[in-house]
Protein backbone atom coordinates (compact mmCIF):
# COMPACT_ATOMS: atom_id res chain seq x y z
CA UNK A 1 0.00 0.00 0.00
CA UNK A 2 1.02 3.66 -0.33
CA UNK A 3 -0.28 6.95 1.12
CA UNK A 4 0.34 10.17 -0.17
CA UNK A 5 0.81 12.34 2.41
CA UNK A 6 2.81 15.38 3.76
CA UNK A 7 4.23 14.82 7.17
CA UNK A 8 3.44 17.60 9.31
CA UNK A 9 -0.38 17.63 7.87
CA UNK A 10 -2.71 17.07 10.50
CA UNK A 11 -5.18 15.26 8.48
CA UNK A 12 -2.33 13.03 7.23
CA UNK A 13 -1.45 12.38 11.32
CA UNK A 14 -4.90 10.71 11.79
CA UNK A 15 -4.25 7.68 8.97
CA UNK A 16 -0.08 7.94 10.82
CA UNK A 17 -2.00 6.99 13.89
CA UNK A 18 -4.16 4.52 12.91
CA UNK A 19 -1.46 2.88 10.86
CA UNK A 20 0.37 2.90 14.13
CA UNK A 21 -2.78 1.63 15.99
CA UNK A 22 -2.87 -1.35 13.73
CA UNK A 23 0.40 -1.92 13.80
CA UNK A 24 0.56 -1.72 9.79
CA UNK A 25 3.35 1.00 9.49
CA UNK A 26 5.28 -1.76 7.60
CA UNK A 27 2.97 -2.31 5.33
CA UNK A 28 2.67 1.31 3.54
CA UNK A 29 5.20 3.18 1.84
CA UNK A 30 5.17 6.98 2.18
CA UNK A 31 4.85 9.22 -1.01
CA UNK A 32 5.28 13.20 -0.01
CA UNK A 33 3.12 15.53 -2.10
CA UNK A 34 4.49 19.13 -1.72
CA UNK A 35 1.17 21.24 0.27
CA UNK A 36 3.05 24.12 0.14
CA UNK A 37 4.13 23.87 -3.38
CA UNK A 38 0.39 23.20 -4.20
CA UNK A 39 0.94 19.87 -5.80
CA UNK A 40 -2.69 18.75 -4.35
CA UNK A 41 -4.37 20.90 -6.62
CA UNK A 42 -2.50 19.64 -9.70
CA UNK A 43 -4.18 17.71 -12.77
CA UNK A 44 -1.76 14.42 -11.85
CA UNK A 45 -3.00 14.57 -8.11
CA UNK A 46 -6.35 15.26 -8.84
CA UNK A 47 -6.92 11.98 -10.87
CA UNK A 48 -5.96 10.45 -7.58
CA UNK A 49 -8.23 12.43 -5.12
CA UNK A 50 -10.66 14.71 -6.79
CA UNK A 51 -10.96 16.83 -4.04
CA UNK A 52 -7.54 17.44 -3.99
CA UNK A 53 -6.57 16.86 -0.17
CA UNK A 54 -4.07 14.48 1.66
CA UNK A 55 -4.38 11.81 2.95
CA UNK A 56 -4.95 9.45 0.18
CA UNK A 57 -4.39 5.70 -0.12
CA UNK A 58 -3.38 3.49 -2.85
CA UNK A 59 -4.17 -0.41 -2.21
CA UNK A 60 -1.97 -2.71 -4.25
CA UNK A 61 -4.79 -3.36 -7.29
CA UNK A 62 -4.59 0.30 -7.77
CA UNK A 63 -7.54 1.73 -6.14
CA UNK A 64 -7.37 5.56 -4.72
CA UNK A 65 -9.01 5.41 -1.35
CA UNK A 66 -9.36 9.14 -0.44
CA UNK A 67 -10.68 11.18 3.12
CA UNK A 68 -9.66 9.92 6.68
CA UNK A 69 -12.11 8.32 7.73
CA UNK A 70 -12.84 6.24 4.59
CA UNK A 71 -9.21 5.31 4.95
CA UNK A 72 -9.70 4.48 9.00
CA UNK A 73 -12.27 2.17 8.33
CA UNK A 74 -10.55 0.36 5.63
CA UNK A 75 -7.66 -0.22 7.52
CA UNK A 76 -9.27 -1.29 10.97
CA UNK A 77 -11.42 -4.07 8.88
CA UNK A 78 -8.32 -5.33 7.35
CA UNK A 79 -7.58 -7.82 10.10
CA UNK A 80 -11.26 -8.57 10.99
CA UNK A 81 -10.54 -7.55 14.52
CA UNK A 82 -11.69 -3.84 14.38
CA UNK A 83 -10.52 -1.68 17.48
CA UNK A 84 -10.97 1.71 16.39
CA UNK A 85 -14.33 2.03 14.31
CA UNK A 86 -15.96 -0.21 16.75
CA UNK A 87 -17.89 -3.89 16.25
CA UNK A 88 -21.49 -3.63 17.72
CA UNK A 89 -23.78 -1.29 15.98
CA UNK A 90 -24.05 1.15 18.84
CA UNK A 91 -20.03 1.83 18.79
CA UNK A 92 -19.96 1.95 15.08
CA UNK A 93 -22.89 4.35 15.50
CA UNK A 94 -21.09 6.49 18.01
CA UNK A 95 -17.44 6.70 16.97
CA UNK A 96 -19.21 7.72 13.19
CA UNK A 97 -20.53 10.39 15.15
CA UNK A 98 -18.57 11.76 17.16
CA UNK A 99 -15.81 11.71 14.88
CA UNK A 100 -17.83 13.84 12.60
CA UNK A 101 -18.70 15.89 15.04
CA UNK A 102 -14.77 16.62 15.80
CA UNK A 103 -14.63 17.39 11.67
CA UNK A 104 -17.17 19.71 12.01
CA UNK A 105 -16.92 21.67 14.67
CA UNK A 106 -13.00 21.57 15.11
CA UNK A 107 -10.86 19.97 12.78
CA UNK A 108 -12.16 21.05 9.70
CA UNK A 109 -13.36 24.60 10.96
CA UNK A 110 -9.92 24.83 11.83
CA UNK A 111 -8.51 23.84 8.15
CA UNK A 112 -11.07 26.44 7.03
CA UNK A 113 -9.66 29.50 8.80
CA UNK A 114 -6.42 27.77 8.13
CA UNK A 115 -7.04 28.38 4.33
CA UNK A 116 -9.09 31.63 4.52
CA UNK A 117 -8.23 33.29 8.15
CA UNK A 118 -4.66 33.48 7.45
CA UNK A 119 -2.33 33.45 4.72
CA UNK A 120 -2.57 29.43 4.59
CA UNK A 121 -0.62 27.79 1.96
CA UNK A 122 0.61 31.15 0.40
CA UNK A 123 -0.91 33.21 -2.41
CA UNK A 124 -0.01 30.98 -5.30
CA UNK A 125 -2.05 27.87 -3.50
CA UNK A 126 -4.93 29.97 -2.09
CA UNK A 127 -6.30 31.33 -4.91
CA UNK A 128 -9.52 32.33 -3.70
CA UNK A 129 -9.88 33.60 0.44
CA UNK A 130 -12.81 34.69 2.35
CA UNK A 131 -11.72 35.68 5.43
CA UNK A 132 -15.26 36.77 7.21
CA UNK A 133 -15.93 32.92 7.01
CA UNK A 134 -12.43 31.82 8.06
CA UNK A 135 -12.78 33.53 11.65
CA UNK A 136 -16.26 32.42 11.77
CA UNK A 137 -14.43 28.88 11.55
CA UNK A 138 -12.09 29.82 14.09
CA UNK A 139 -14.72 30.92 16.69
CA UNK A 140 -16.75 27.86 16.07
CA UNK A 141 -13.84 25.38 16.65
CA UNK A 142 -13.04 27.30 19.64
CA UNK A 143 -16.99 26.43 20.90
CA UNK A 144 -16.14 22.96 19.99
CA UNK A 145 -12.84 22.97 22.51
CA UNK A 146 -15.55 23.78 25.07
CA UNK A 147 -17.76 21.13 23.75
CA UNK A 148 -15.21 17.94 23.94
CA UNK A 149 -13.95 19.67 27.16
CA UNK A 150 -17.71 18.73 28.48
CA UNK A 151 -17.84 15.44 27.00
CA UNK A 152 -14.08 14.10 28.57
CA UNK A 153 -15.21 16.05 32.21
CA UNK A 154 -17.77 13.17 32.06
CA UNK A 155 -15.80 10.09 29.46
CA UNK A 156 -12.41 9.22 29.16
CA UNK A 157 -12.00 9.13 25.85
CA UNK A 158 -14.07 10.97 22.85
CA UNK A 159 -16.50 8.16 22.09
CA UNK A 160 -16.91 6.36 25.67
CA UNK A 161 -14.70 4.23 27.45
CA UNK A 162 -12.64 2.78 24.86
CA UNK A 163 -9.66 4.78 22.28
CA UNK A 164 -11.33 5.01 19.03
CA UNK A 165 -11.17 6.84 15.58
CA UNK A 166 -13.21 9.85 17.30
CA UNK A 167 -10.03 10.38 19.88
CA UNK A 168 -7.86 10.30 16.31
CA UNK A 169 -10.38 13.24 14.94
CA UNK A 170 -10.10 15.33 18.04
CA UNK A 171 -6.31 14.89 17.76
CA UNK A 172 -5.91 15.85 14.08
CA UNK A 173 -7.73 19.03 15.33
CA UNK A 174 -5.79 19.81 18.11
CA UNK A 175 -2.71 19.08 15.62
CA UNK A 176 -4.05 21.86 13.50
CA UNK A 177 -5.17 24.03 16.64
CA UNK A 178 -1.14 24.13 17.70
CA UNK A 179 0.10 24.71 14.17
CA UNK A 180 -2.15 27.91 13.44
CA UNK A 181 -1.33 28.70 17.43
CA UNK A 182 -4.91 28.25 18.55
CA UNK A 183 -4.84 27.75 22.26
CA UNK A 184 -6.64 25.66 24.23
CA UNK A 185 -8.33 27.78 26.36
CA UNK A 186 -7.20 26.99 30.21
CA UNK A 187 -10.62 26.80 31.18
CA UNK A 188 -10.67 23.32 29.15
CA UNK A 189 -9.17 21.42 31.79
CA UNK A 190 -10.58 17.69 30.98
CA UNK A 191 -9.86 18.25 26.90
CA UNK A 192 -5.84 19.29 27.97
CA UNK A 193 -6.00 16.24 30.15
CA UNK A 194 -6.97 13.85 27.89
CA UNK A 195 -4.86 15.23 24.77
CA UNK A 196 -1.75 15.32 27.18
CA UNK A 197 -2.93 11.56 28.21
CA UNK A 198 -3.14 10.38 24.18
CA UNK A 199 0.04 12.34 23.29
CA UNK A 200 1.89 9.44 25.25
CA UNK A 201 0.52 6.69 23.38
CA UNK A 202 3.47 5.50 21.21
CA UNK A 203 1.00 5.99 17.58
CA UNK A 204 0.60 9.65 18.68
CA UNK A 205 4.22 10.12 19.82
CA UNK A 206 6.07 8.19 17.51
CA UNK A 207 4.50 9.44 14.53
CA UNK A 208 6.02 12.60 13.40
CA UNK A 209 9.24 10.36 12.70
CA UNK A 210 7.86 7.76 10.74
CA UNK A 211 8.70 9.45 7.52
CA UNK A 212 10.48 12.73 6.99
CA UNK A 213 9.26 14.19 3.34
CA UNK A 214 13.26 13.78 2.14
CA UNK A 215 12.64 9.81 1.74
CA UNK A 216 10.19 9.96 -0.93
CA UNK A 217 8.51 12.41 -3.25
CA UNK A 218 5.80 12.36 -6.16
CA UNK B 1 -36.39 3.98 18.44
CA UNK B 2 -36.97 7.37 17.42
CA UNK B 3 -36.15 9.32 14.34
CA UNK B 4 -36.00 13.48 15.23
CA UNK B 5 -36.59 14.55 11.49
CA UNK B 6 -38.33 16.84 8.81
CA UNK B 7 -40.27 15.41 5.72
CA UNK B 8 -38.69 17.26 3.12
CA UNK B 9 -35.24 17.36 4.41
CA UNK B 10 -32.12 16.39 2.25
CA UNK B 11 -30.47 14.36 5.34
CA UNK B 12 -33.45 13.26 6.71
CA UNK B 13 -34.06 11.34 3.30
CA UNK B 14 -31.03 9.46 3.35
CA UNK B 15 -32.04 8.10 6.69
CA UNK B 16 -35.44 7.30 5.35
CA UNK B 17 -33.91 5.77 2.19
CA UNK B 18 -31.75 3.71 4.35
CA UNK B 19 -34.57 2.81 6.93
CA UNK B 20 -36.63 1.46 3.77
CA UNK B 21 -33.74 -0.52 2.63
CA UNK B 22 -33.07 -2.54 5.59
CA UNK B 23 -36.84 -2.73 6.20
CA UNK B 24 -36.76 -0.82 9.74
CA UNK B 25 -39.90 1.55 8.77
CA UNK B 26 -41.84 -0.42 11.50
CA UNK B 27 -39.34 0.25 14.53
CA UNK B 28 -38.88 3.44 14.15
CA UNK B 29 -41.38 6.36 15.06
CA UNK B 30 -40.87 9.85 13.93
CA UNK B 31 -40.72 12.70 15.88
CA UNK B 32 -40.60 16.21 13.91
CA UNK B 33 -38.67 19.30 14.45
CA UNK B 34 -39.60 22.06 12.42
CA UNK B 35 -36.94 23.55 10.57
CA UNK B 36 -39.12 26.55 9.29
CA UNK B 37 -39.22 27.85 12.94
CA UNK B 38 -36.02 27.02 13.96
CA UNK B 39 -36.77 24.48 16.93
CA UNK B 40 -33.51 22.50 15.63
CA UNK B 41 -31.64 25.71 17.08
CA UNK B 42 -33.26 25.61 21.02
CA UNK B 43 -31.89 24.72 23.66
CA UNK B 44 -33.85 21.50 24.30
CA UNK B 45 -32.57 20.13 20.35
CA UNK B 46 -29.41 20.94 20.86
CA UNK B 47 -29.05 18.57 23.76
CA UNK B 48 -29.59 15.66 21.28
CA UNK B 49 -27.30 17.46 18.67
CA UNK B 50 -24.49 19.38 19.68
CA UNK B 51 -24.63 20.52 15.72
CA UNK B 52 -28.42 21.73 15.90
CA UNK B 53 -28.80 19.51 12.73
CA UNK B 54 -31.22 16.77 11.72
CA UNK B 55 -32.03 13.80 11.18
CA UNK B 56 -30.95 12.22 15.17
CA UNK B 57 -31.97 8.77 16.09
CA UNK B 58 -32.63 7.90 19.56
CA UNK B 59 -31.96 4.62 20.87
CA UNK B 60 -34.40 2.65 23.32
CA UNK B 61 -31.47 2.80 25.80
CA UNK B 62 -31.59 6.90 25.41
CA UNK B 63 -28.38 7.06 23.45
CA UNK B 64 -28.62 10.16 20.25
CA UNK B 65 -26.88 8.84 16.98
CA UNK B 66 -26.66 12.35 14.91
CA UNK B 67 -25.17 12.77 11.77
CA UNK B 68 -26.38 10.52 8.53
CA UNK B 69 -23.07 8.51 7.80
CA UNK B 70 -23.25 7.21 11.46
CA UNK B 71 -26.62 6.43 11.36
CA UNK B 72 -26.65 4.59 8.26
CA UNK B 73 -23.70 2.64 9.67
CA UNK B 74 -26.02 1.95 12.87
CA UNK B 75 -28.83 0.57 10.98
CA UNK B 76 -26.98 -0.86 8.48
CA UNK B 77 -25.29 -3.17 11.04
CA UNK B 78 -28.30 -4.10 13.07
CA UNK B 79 -29.23 -7.18 11.53
CA UNK B 80 -25.41 -8.44 11.15
CA UNK B 81 -25.84 -8.20 7.36
CA UNK B 82 -24.77 -4.96 6.10
CA UNK B 83 -25.78 -3.91 2.81
CA UNK B 84 -25.53 -0.27 2.43
CA UNK B 85 -21.74 0.48 3.91
CA UNK B 86 -19.67 -2.54 2.82
CA UNK B 87 -18.33 -5.79 4.04
CA UNK B 88 -15.05 -6.07 2.50
CA UNK B 89 -12.24 -3.49 4.03
CA UNK B 90 -12.10 -2.34 0.30
CA UNK B 91 -15.97 -1.83 0.00
CA UNK B 92 -16.48 -0.16 3.21
CA UNK B 93 -13.25 2.10 2.25
CA UNK B 94 -14.72 3.28 -1.11
CA UNK B 95 -17.93 3.30 -0.12
CA UNK B 96 -17.51 6.16 2.85
CA UNK B 97 -15.13 7.74 0.26
CA UNK B 98 -17.45 8.12 -2.08
CA UNK B 99 -20.19 9.25 0.27
CA UNK B 100 -18.06 12.04 2.03
CA UNK B 101 -17.53 12.96 -1.08
CA UNK B 102 -20.64 13.32 -2.23
CA UNK B 103 -21.28 15.39 0.64
CA UNK B 104 -18.18 17.73 0.37
CA UNK B 105 -19.05 18.49 -3.22
CA UNK B 106 -22.21 18.56 -3.35
CA UNK B 107 -25.01 17.49 -0.64
CA UNK B 108 -23.17 19.90 1.56
CA UNK B 109 -22.51 22.40 -0.57
CA UNK B 110 -25.89 22.91 -1.94
CA UNK B 111 -27.02 22.91 1.78
CA UNK B 112 -24.04 25.73 2.36
CA UNK B 113 -25.78 27.66 -0.75
CA UNK B 114 -29.41 27.44 0.56
CA UNK B 115 -28.54 28.83 3.93
CA UNK B 116 -26.08 31.15 2.86
CA UNK B 117 -26.69 32.38 -1.07
CA UNK B 118 -30.38 32.28 -0.90
CA UNK B 119 -33.06 33.09 1.76
CA UNK B 120 -32.75 29.74 3.32
CA UNK B 121 -35.02 28.96 6.43
CA UNK B 122 -35.87 32.68 6.96
CA UNK B 123 -33.87 35.88 8.64
CA UNK B 124 -35.21 34.21 12.46
CA UNK B 125 -33.36 31.16 11.78
CA UNK B 126 -30.76 32.24 9.68
CA UNK B 127 -28.98 34.62 11.83
CA UNK B 128 -25.78 35.24 9.85
CA UNK B 129 -25.63 34.54 6.09
CA UNK B 130 -21.75 34.79 3.70
CA UNK B 131 -23.51 35.35 0.33
CA UNK B 132 -20.09 35.15 -1.31
CA UNK B 133 -19.67 32.08 0.23
CA UNK B 134 -22.78 30.30 -0.58
CA UNK B 135 -22.40 30.72 -4.04
CA UNK B 136 -18.88 29.62 -4.46
CA UNK B 137 -20.11 26.47 -2.85
CA UNK B 138 -23.33 26.20 -5.47
CA UNK B 139 -20.47 26.44 -7.82
CA UNK B 140 -18.70 23.56 -6.53
CA UNK B 141 -21.92 22.05 -6.40
CA UNK B 142 -21.97 21.97 -10.21
CA UNK B 143 -18.79 21.12 -10.71
CA UNK B 144 -19.69 18.20 -8.73
CA UNK B 145 -22.52 16.90 -10.58
CA UNK B 146 -20.14 16.80 -13.87
CA UNK B 147 -17.69 14.99 -11.23
CA UNK B 148 -20.66 11.96 -10.42
CA UNK B 149 -21.56 12.33 -14.19
CA UNK B 150 -18.20 10.72 -15.09
CA UNK B 151 -18.16 8.83 -12.29
CA UNK B 152 -21.86 6.72 -13.42
CA UNK B 153 -20.04 6.80 -17.02
CA UNK B 154 -18.23 4.37 -16.19
CA UNK B 155 -20.41 1.91 -13.45
CA UNK B 156 -23.48 1.54 -12.40
CA UNK B 157 -23.77 2.96 -9.19
CA UNK B 158 -21.86 5.89 -6.88
CA UNK B 159 -19.67 3.21 -5.09
CA UNK B 160 -19.23 0.15 -8.05
CA UNK B 161 -21.48 -2.06 -8.95
CA UNK B 162 -23.85 -2.48 -6.01
CA UNK B 163 -25.97 0.36 -4.83
CA UNK B 164 -24.81 1.59 -1.43
CA UNK B 165 -24.63 4.32 1.33
CA UNK B 166 -22.52 6.96 -1.29
CA UNK B 167 -26.02 6.51 -3.93
CA UNK B 168 -28.07 7.29 -1.18
CA UNK B 169 -25.96 10.51 -0.20
CA UNK B 170 -26.08 11.37 -3.81
CA UNK B 171 -29.65 11.47 -3.59
CA UNK B 172 -29.84 13.30 -1.17
CA UNK B 173 -27.96 15.63 -2.85
CA UNK B 174 -30.09 15.89 -5.60
CA UNK B 175 -33.13 16.04 -3.98
CA UNK B 176 -31.37 19.08 -1.95
CA UNK B 177 -30.60 20.61 -5.86
CA UNK B 178 -34.43 19.95 -6.49
CA UNK B 179 -35.74 22.23 -3.81
CA UNK B 180 -33.31 25.04 -4.43
CA UNK B 181 -34.01 24.81 -8.03
CA UNK B 182 -30.49 23.55 -8.81
CA UNK B 183 -30.98 21.78 -12.40
CA UNK B 184 -28.30 18.99 -13.07
CA UNK B 185 -26.87 20.19 -16.08
CA UNK B 186 -28.36 18.58 -19.54
CA UNK B 187 -25.05 16.97 -20.95
CA UNK B 188 -24.55 14.71 -17.19
CA UNK B 189 -26.44 12.34 -19.10
CA UNK B 190 -25.05 9.36 -17.04
CA UNK B 191 -26.06 11.50 -13.61
CA UNK B 192 -29.91 12.27 -15.19
CA UNK B 193 -29.90 8.61 -16.45
CA UNK B 194 -29.07 7.35 -12.60
CA UNK B 195 -31.15 9.74 -10.63
CA UNK B 196 -34.48 8.15 -13.02
CA UNK B 197 -33.26 4.73 -12.11
CA UNK B 198 -32.50 4.93 -8.06
CA UNK B 199 -35.39 7.20 -7.92
CA UNK B 200 -37.90 3.85 -8.80
CA UNK B 201 -36.68 2.02 -6.03
CA UNK B 202 -39.40 1.59 -3.75
CA UNK B 203 -37.11 3.14 -0.88
CA UNK B 204 -36.48 6.29 -3.06
CA UNK B 205 -39.87 6.36 -4.10
CA UNK B 206 -42.02 5.48 -1.21
CA UNK B 207 -40.05 7.84 1.25
CA UNK B 208 -41.88 10.99 1.47
CA UNK B 209 -45.08 9.49 2.05
CA UNK B 210 -43.45 7.61 4.94
CA UNK B 211 -44.38 10.28 7.94
CA UNK B 212 -45.83 13.78 7.20
CA UNK B 213 -45.31 16.29 10.16
CA UNK B 214 -48.88 16.14 11.51
CA UNK B 215 -48.38 13.36 12.93
CA UNK B 216 -45.94 13.88 15.68
CA UNK B 217 -44.44 17.11 16.81
CA UNK B 218 -41.58 17.44 19.49
N1 LIG C 1 -11.93 15.61 4.22
C1 LIG C 1 -10.52 15.34 4.04
C2 LIG C 1 -9.71 16.57 4.39
C3 LIG C 1 -8.24 16.39 4.18
C4 LIG C 1 -7.46 17.71 4.18
O1 LIG C 1 -8.04 18.81 4.20
N2 LIG C 1 -6.12 17.57 4.16
C5 LIG C 1 -5.24 18.68 4.13
C6 LIG C 1 -3.84 18.26 4.51
S1 LIG C 1 -3.58 18.39 6.23
C7 LIG C 1 -5.12 19.21 2.72
O2 LIG C 1 -4.94 18.44 1.81
N3 LIG C 1 -5.20 20.52 2.58
C8 LIG C 1 -4.88 21.15 1.36
C9 LIG C 1 -5.90 22.11 0.88
O3 LIG C 1 -7.10 22.02 1.32
O4 LIG C 1 -5.52 22.94 0.02
C10 LIG C 1 -10.12 14.13 4.85
O5 LIG C 1 -10.75 13.85 5.88
O6 LIG C 1 -9.18 13.41 4.47
N1 LIG D 1 -23.81 16.62 8.78
C1 LIG D 1 -25.23 16.47 9.02
C2 LIG D 1 -26.00 17.54 8.26
C3 LIG D 1 -27.47 17.48 8.50
C4 LIG D 1 -28.22 18.73 8.04
O1 LIG D 1 -27.61 19.74 7.65
N2 LIG D 1 -29.54 18.65 8.11
C5 LIG D 1 -30.40 19.75 7.73
C6 LIG D 1 -31.83 19.25 7.50
S1 LIG D 1 -32.10 18.83 5.84
C7 LIG D 1 -30.49 20.72 8.85
O2 LIG D 1 -30.69 20.33 9.99
N3 LIG D 1 -30.36 22.00 8.54
C8 LIG D 1 -30.66 23.04 9.45
C9 LIG D 1 -29.60 24.05 9.60
O3 LIG D 1 -28.45 23.80 9.23
O4 LIG D 1 -29.95 25.14 10.10
C10 LIG D 1 -25.69 15.06 8.67
O5 LIG D 1 -25.06 14.42 7.82
O6 LIG D 1 -26.66 14.55 9.27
Amino acid sequence: MKIYDWHTGPYPARVRIALAEKNLQSRVQFVSVDLWKGEHKKAEFLAKNYSGTLPVLELDDGTFIAECTAITEYLDALDGAPTLTGTTPREKGVIHMMSKRAELELLDAISVYFHHGTPGLGPHVEIYQNAEWGFRQRDKALRGMHYFDAILKTQPFVAGDVFSMADITVIGGLIFAGLVELAVPAECEALRAWYAKVLERPSVKNRITMSEPAEASV
